[in-house]
C-alpha cells in the first residue's frame, strides 16, 4: 500500500465510459437495429427503442449485463416487433452485430492512460467493473492498462452490497475508498451512502442531453471532472478535506 | 483461517457438475436442437453435433463459456445448416432453451452439502468456477450454499495462470492448496502441475462412457472420490499424505 499518510487509501476506477468508449457502442448497435426492422415495420410508428428496452429490462434478471445479454434481447424484440416475419439471415445479422461489438478495439477516453498513472504514483489503485466476465477481461487485456491497477474486480451488479463486500475484502472502512465514474447510480451514489469518496465524470457524448446528469456539487466527499486530464486534482481535492 | 496445523491451509471446490448438475441440460438442451434442426434437415445424414461444437469454438474466444453464448451459436449454427431457411418461430425457440437453463432449479449432487460441510468444519474452503458471471452468481445463491465458502471465485478460465493469480490474492503457496472437480483439465491438472493437490470426483451421468476420465491414481498429490460421501476422507488422506 502506497501513502499510508493519506486519509484515503484506495483509489477506485470504473471502466467502461470512464477508461474506454462503451456506451456508444450499443448506441449504433440500436441504430442498426431499428434500421433492420425498418425492412418489415413502420419505424415511424412503432416504438421500437421504448419495446426493445421492454423486453430488455424483462431479461436483464436473467440475462445480466453485456453484449450476449442485448443481442438474445434484441433477436426476441425482433421477432416479437415482426410478428415472427423477420428472415433467419436478418436475425443473424444480430449475431454479427455482437460480434462487431465484441471485437471492436478498445477507444481509450484521450488522457485517461495519463490520469490514471499520475494517481497511480501516488495511491493505490484498483479497478471496479460490472458486465460480462469474458468481454470484460478482453478488454481490460487489451487496453494494455492492467498492469496499472493493484486489483481488478468485475462484478455483476454495483450497489451498496457489492462495494461492502469489496472494502471487507480489501481490508478498508468505506471513508478510506475514492471512485471515479460515470455513473451516479453505479459508481458515485452507492460509495457516497457507505460513506466513502466518489469523483464524478460523466460521458458527455452519451450523456450531455441528460439535464439530471450534471454534477451534484454539494456533497462533500464528492467532486466533479469534466475530462480525465481534471482527475488527478479531483482527486488530490478529496484528499484535503479528508485529512 | 482454519487448522493452522494442517500444511494443507485450503480447499477449494469446482462448482458446475461437482455441487450441482450442469452438463446434464447442456445436453437436453443439445437434443432439443437437433429436434428443432429434424424439420429442415435430414438429422440422420447431417452431424449436427459436430457442426454446432465447430461454431461453438469458433465463437469461444468471443462468447467465453455459459448459456448466453451457446444460445448465439445454436441459432448461429441453425441458420447455416438450414441454409437460413429456419423460422423466426424456431429460432425463438432457441432463444426459450437458454431462457429454461437460467432459470432452473439448481439440482445440487446428493450427499454434496453434508460433504462440503463436513470438510468446512475443519477446513477454510472456498468455491472456484467457471463460467458466466450473472449466471454462476445466481446458481450460488440459489443453492443456499454461499455462506459455507469463505470465498466465491468465479474466473473466465481455470488454467495454471488463473489458479497462479487466485493463490496470490489467498496468500498461500499452491502446495497449501487442494481443489475438489470434475474435471481433470479445468480443475485437477492445473492445480497439480503447480504443486498443489487434488480430489478428482468424476460426473458419472456425464463421463461414464469416457474411459480416459479413470481415476489417475499413480499421482501422489491425487486422490480420487466416486460420490460426494467421499470426499472428507479423500481429504483427510491427502491432508495425512501433506503431514
Amino acid at each position: 500500500m502506497k501513502q499510508s499518510t493519506s486519509p484515503i487509501k484506495l483509489i477506485a476506477f470504473d471502466a467502461d465510459d470512464t477508461l474506454w468508449r462503451c456506451q456508444d457502442y450499443f448506441d449504433a448497435a440500436q441504430i442498426e437495429f431499428e434500421r433492420l426492422l425498418s425492412r418489415y415495420i413502420d419505424i415511424g410508428n412503432t416504438r421500437v427503442a421504448e419495446r426493445l428496452l421492454a423486453v430488455e429490462r424483462a431479461n436483464i434478471a436473467l440475462f445480466g449485463y453485456g453484449v450476449k445479454g442485448m443481442a438474445l434481447s434484441m433477436i426476441e424484440a425482433a421477432i416479437e416487433m415482426t410478428d415472427a416475419r423477420i428472415t433467419a439471415s436478418d436475425l443473424h445479422r444480430i449475431v454479427t452485430i455482437a460480434k462487431e461489438m465484441l471485437t471492436h478495439p478498445v477507444e481509450l477516453l484521450p488522457g485517461i492512460r495519463e490520469a490514471v498513472q499520475a494517481i497511480a504514483d501516488v495511491h493505490d489503485v484498483v479497478l471496479i467493473t460490472k458486465g460480462d466476465l469474458f468481454h470484460q477481461e478482453a478488454k481490460i487485456a487489451a487496453s494494455g492498462m492492467a498492469k496499472q491497477f493493484r486489483r481488478i474486480e468485475i462484478v455483476s451488479e454495483k450497489d451498496e452490497a457489492t462495494y461492502a463486500r469489496l472494502l471487507e475484502q480489501f481490508g478498508i472502512g468505506a471513508h478510506e475508498l475514492l471512485m471515479i465514474g460515470n455513473s451516479l447510480r453505479s459508481d458515485i451514489l452507492p460509495v457516497l451512502a457507505l460513506g466513502g469518496w466518489g469523483v464524478y465524470m460523466p460521458y458527455h457524448t452519451t450523456w450531455q442531453h441528460e439535464a439530471g446528469e450534471e454534477c451534484p456539487a454539494d456533497h462533500a466527499r464528492l467532486a466533479c471532472a469534466s475530462t480525465p486530464a481534471d482527475l488527478p486534482a479531483a482527486v488530490a481535492e478529496l484528499v484535503r478535506r479528508a485529512g
